[in-house]
């Protein structure tokens, strides 16, 4: 659930792209949106951006960090006036690091501003890009985003929501997107479904968001999730009220949400696609247990991520659940780039075994997946070093093989653990463990949707398991470029 | 275990004033005194500072925050060479917010320079800073610790160990204390024992800390506590071996260690007083499912602090233990000073209902301790909106009736709930929960140390229960100073 | 010569927009460029960037402040690797205060990046901007450099020396334009010769630059001037050499160089449009002493831009020179928002009377130029109170009466000193001088080219004194409009 | 009169120690120190500290960088309330540079706090504070004024003011200086009166500075110097009026002024020991032109120190004063650490060459003094390149053969121009010049004091060009010891 910047030097945790929030018609438009955002923060942790309209003028506010590090002060929040917002927080998959980089994007039009916020990324960014480009489009970063700020731009319908129908026609990949203009909040979710993204409201107003812990944190009531293909335009009448207009592309086909939010992404108190992530997790834990039983005389979580389907292991095993791991939360910001010394300490500084639970115990840890498996061979070394007799690991997913092109930040194939070795067994034994066993992807389906996998109609999408992929991959398909780099290095201090 | 910004604002939670950590003869001195101190960050997170000695000349560096914002930094650790260095975590509880009062203190003496510090209050600090002024000291700011560093530089014996020693029978209180000098690492506990001082060693060079996780960090064993009202002087010889000697006053009596280390502070993977924390906490749970059951369908952990409690509660009813509140980890820095607006929303910036684990359901909540339950109130709000059908609330701890004055911050002792309102009925119905129990005092000391209190003779020290304080307290017989506040508001840079 | 902050809020300056610099072909190329832009300082404090290419990738930096607070340190020169860069130091006419508006601005074509910098400002801008916008091009800041930007990038020239061409074409007013691609270093002068653009050459590699200032700091020669209506397109041949290409439109008429350069931009070393700076301002002073005797006993300067008219004035009457005002070079940066009790104190934070000079004397006070007259009020009195038995105040320039379109910040027409008293005598009188004269018309233009002005074809333009606007102002004919202030309030931060 | 840090990194120019201000009973007591400040910049542009009394508590602020920097922030002068204040800018002759040197120090005495600021140097220093040192004094930082801030805590006097009298009449050397009470502000200054000090009075409140400029600034006027050996104490009483006692040691004899003021550190407005500086460095140009004619076509001055003395020159001589150098006011603050190739540019950031007054001329530069002659030579060759067909350069004050102890910087001894060369042609061959002279001792007698010196009892002192120190130097006669400095290196924060 959580992603430390020491672990991203090791590369052994998948990422999400963002997190995305926006609410029409409230005075308190901006300080609900940085709370969503607050609590979409697990979404990315990188930065956070948050566009207002207060009936004469856009405002925005950009900042590298946590929402809560800036958005709760004062003075920034007087910044953004207006009663209606959107926002976003950004792990950054394409695009490299940079204020430029963060959203929601703005673009002045003929008719007015639009910013959009976006949840995703495209599989035709790089060859639209090239064609935009080539038409004379100026790009100001790296982001797939701001493809469709040009295809907004230059789109030759009127209304800043036709125009926005109109470029997101061109898009293809993963995207829940959000839009404001000066009286209209926009949301759009891809064909497919992919990502997430649900509506609420509050006081009579309409919100969406990627997940319904933000609505929680603000007491907002849950109202439906947006669906697939489908976009939504809320915009405010001249006597004040909220129009809600729906459109949904009628060739879209059934919803297949991406797997990886139930398994790691979204927050376990979050309802996704209708089901509780904590309950999926559990059952995962419980199947895991069916599947891969072992004699054992406790389970221990690798914390956090692991921890429900530990609960759901224990619980279906009889196995005491105990907390042999401890994590250390004060993990700070120059852990980023500490001596090679410290980052030799590597899980250390985050997670330390509890040697009262470990000591002379068969231990069981749950996971909740395996990526390169270097954190976990690290985990291994731990609790033995802490004295376990039996180390035996249990992974709530499936094996990864191939990369995620729709807002996942995959390593590269071949670092897969599941691509490094060709048996079971040597996996383990790399990793130092007893034993090692993933959960099924039947096993996955019947914990999250009660039922197998339909192979004819996959229920989810789970390319990552099966390299079988949704859409088609139009930028995989033409040879690198290094136009996706932007050719300036550019530092404004 | 961890005490956040936002929290500090509802002055609901007790805080540690300090984490020592010290290191003799190793050469990556300072870059293991930050490991420790990282391990200690939750005896304090509000400053941290190191100082080591390279042969020639003291380092010391201070900084506001973390020990993970500021000393993995490659450059920050290179201004700090040397084979032996202390380092000190601090959350203040005399002395106002400010670099001056960071710790380790210094001072330039005639035999070379001395660094000290110190977890812990003196209970006679005020009393001797007046007569010290008398005398012409000068004080830089407002901490208890400068007091020792006069009485040592003031002190008429020749060697620094001898001057330290001679200084610390002035101070009366609750002290563990760290000394650096150029050739010596001293370690101090005051005659009852009040806060944990531990004895370690890493390729054969001694180590100090407060808790046993900064060994477990960097690997290294640990050899014994420091006893009640011992002095342990390292000393490198000219051969580069260490001699280590230890005095102990013959008066003193038995130990009697703070119960709130096991309650609270301490981290549950510490081994404090020769006990797990961990399992301290767990068997508090296990007495208080005893002492008070109730019918429920979950278990739920006020997390982090009262989880191991929660474990220890759900294993001995047979109640499942659920984690039915999701932590927010994301809790930013500005969060200390938010909006009003935000600050309105309180504790659902850092906790969120997990409402699957909770609607329709009987819900045991457990928590560590409650001090003026205001956190509390709205946790059980929470938990009500979520849709519990009841909400009990076990505390693993006895009702807090008396304040501390050896290094706990606790608030005014009108403010604490215990002493607001007369019967626990009474303090059930403001919080508003269905029932409400706290463990008994007997009962606490049966989970730590297997035995009854012996009431003639204490096996710990339980003041902020029982008033029953183990020493005398100079400073609160005399009316209350100016002098305490520094005369001098300043502000550097 | 120097605009510093604390003046700026009494707005009773006139502000240069820029000064740019480029070099091709040199291995330092990017701390000569700093170097450069150092010496041009005083054309630009509010902003600098520079923009270097290494064969393989533009490098942007961009920092608020002064050159030398920045481009002088090791790590950021080293980001800016390359032989080629170009770089510009700001003060801004159009456009607020930000670093998105810190030039060079830049974009990625088809056929690579280009960079642009530019000095001056365009009389059609704003009309520009709004049919680029309604043709879908999105404009990240508010400068007028940013239209040209755009139209290079829609250019249907192929090759980007001739896309620079094209653009140039479309805009009106008066700039001094450089562009760097990845083997071209483009300069080019507006029809008029408004702004000053001179090229030199270090080791046979080509500088442009706005002033000579800037080739002697690096011991670099001057060639020529750059014409006015000439591009100059010099380019890195595959062999290395450089050619070196110019063409000038065949329309344009003779130069009529901006007579503020000489007045109060440059700097008195530089050479402008063949005259010695220095030379031309004491020939003023010479005229201005012709024209306008008075008995004294002293001449004073204001300090430091009325310092070389003064010397002549002087040496031509004959009364001593004298330091009667002593300038406090330490004014800092937060003067620019000082207490309101501070600001009181005005012009004396950074001017003093040197009384010893002054007390019972007859004072010439000499001064470049009098645009609203606030300042000369204060240095009056505090001459007076000094103890000045007489004070006669000289301008080394005309009257004032008109805006300036072509890059210099004027303020309203209507709080021009010369535009708020009918009478010289109405004038003195509000300043509080025993006498005021301007240097006329003809003598100006004599000191400054040795001719009367020829009112057929003025050598010169003269707009601010006469309303003899050289080029139309298109944007001056249309209604104000917003869309020159961006919609978006934008803090990144 | 200005310390450039580029300059710093030759040590080719001597730093003035400090300037202080202090005012007692004004309503704008802050502000107006500020001000003060701001005017006495030129003595230490290091760093700034301001200590004011609001009748309850002190108030203290220090800041690295100048004062304009910080101290006209309305929040910053919020921070120091109260009707008296003292400040204090600082260049650092001993004491390493860091915030806990800057001054005004302040102690907690039995009677209330104390705050002292200090212009000058003890001779005696080192020696003072091994003794407090022996004595169980805790110092913190490396500045001498900190031994005067034990002696006073140490004092067995009771009030404050007789505690100081005790704790200066232990010290010996050069200084000036203010102490500020919980109802008093002293001034005291040496028994030689090396550093001046003046008093004046704004609305009837009794003000000290170091120079008349800091009056001239707020309109104050000027009473009188503070005498050599003289303690002046100012009391606020009980109705609100002011008291004003002052005491004088009958043992002192005549005042001997650091001659250096007038030939380099003092403003040029400023009037010490009752003489017109500026008039002094005109008279000094007067006499070098009348000891050292030469045939020339133009007086060219090196800025901005070398002015007045060549606007005197030029007026003995009837050579034309011309600026042949314009200075860069532009330096920025990284300068101080330049890379190597653009430190290679030296005196070029600061200063170039108007080819215009030089090319084919015959010049003769100015300049106030020449320490180790490195600058000269740069400035030479500069002069050179730009045309010059003869360079004569004429120092306003004589060879510095010895180092000064009471508060300037300067550098070993065998590193200044006079001791490196046995004879002038030596020099003046080294520098490349075609004659060279300086200003003879009598000279500058004579232009300062209007009288040749008096052997036997010189008016001035003049140590760095004789040797004849006023005063014993004890702390030389003592080997050198670590002590001094500080043995503890601390960062903080």
């Amino acid at each position: 659930m959580e992603n430390l910047p020491f672990e991203d030097l090791d590369g052994d945790t998948l990422h999400e792209e963002c997190g995305v929030f926006g609410i029409l018609g409230h005075p308190d438009a901006s300080t609900l949106t940085a709370l969503g955002l607050h609590a979409l923060q697990h979404r990315g942790q990188e930065a956070a951006g948050l566009v207002s309209f207060d009936g004469k003028q856009f405002h925005a506010e950009k900042r590298m960090g946590l929402v809560g590090d800036h958005y709760t002060d004062p003075s920034v929040l007087a910044r953004l006036p207006g009663q209606m917002a959107i926002g976003h927080v950004r792990y950054s998959t394409t695009g490299e690091t940079a204020l430029r980089n963060v959203q929601p994007l703005f673009a002045e039009l003929e008719v007015g501003g639009i910013a959009i916020a976006h949840n995703g990324n495209f599989t035709n960014g790089l060859t639209l890009r090239k064609q935009l480009i080539a038409d004379g489009a100026i790009f100001q970063a790296t982001s797939d985003t701001e493809v469709v700020l040009h295809l907004i731009a230059r789109s030759k319908h009127i209304s800043s929501s036709d125009r926005f129908v109109d470029a997101i026609r061109h898009v293809e990949g993963g995207y829940s997107m959000l839009a404001l203009t000066r009286t209209k909040l926009i949301a759009a979710r891809d064909p497919i479904g992919i990502r997430p993204l649900v509506m609420g409201e509050l006081d009579g107003k309409p919100i969406f968001c990627s997940e319904t812990c933000a609505l929680d944190i603000i007491g907002a009531r849950y109202i439906r999730d947006v669906e697939n293909g489908e976009v939504i335009v809320c915009e405010i009448q001249p006597d004040g009220s909220i129009s809600i207009d729906s459109t949904r592309d009628e060739k879209v086909g059934p919803e297949r949400l991406c797997l990886f939010e139930y398994v790691y992404f979204a927050r376990p108190d979050s309802i996704v696609g209708g089901r509780s992530v904590y309950t999926a997790r559990k059952a995962m834990g419980k199947h895991l247990a069916q599947e891969a039983p072992v004699e054992a005389d406790v389970v221990v979580p690798v914390p956090d991520g692991g921890t429900p389907a530990a609960i759901g292991y224990a619980q279906a095993s009889g196995i005491p659940f105990e907390l042999g791991i401890i994590r250390n939360h004060y993990v700070g910001r120059t852990f980023i780039e500490p001596t090679q010394q410290i980052r030799a300490f590597g899980v250390k500084l985050k997670h330390s075994a509890n040697r009262a639970m470990i000591e002379g115990k068969r231990v069981v840890l749950v996971d909740d997946s395996i990526v390169r498996g270097t954190t976990s061979l690290k985990i291994v070394q731990m609790i033995r070093d802490a004295g376990a007799s039996e180390v035996h690991i249990r992974v709530a997913s499936p094996m990864i093989f191939y990369p995620d092109f729709y807002g996942i930040d995959t390593p590269d194939a071949e670092r897969l653990l599941a691509n490094q070795y060709s048996s079971l067994d040597a996996m383990c034994k790399y990793i130092g463990a007893d034993s090692l066993a993933f959960l099924s992807l039947d096993g996955l389906y019947r914990a999250v949707g009660g039922e197998s996998r339909n192979d004819d109609a996959p229920q989810f999408t789970d390319h990552y398991f099966t390299g079988d992929y949704p859409t088609r991959l139009q930028d995989q398909e033409t040879p690198p470029s290094t136009v996706r780099k932007l050719s300036v290095m550019a530092n404004y201090g």
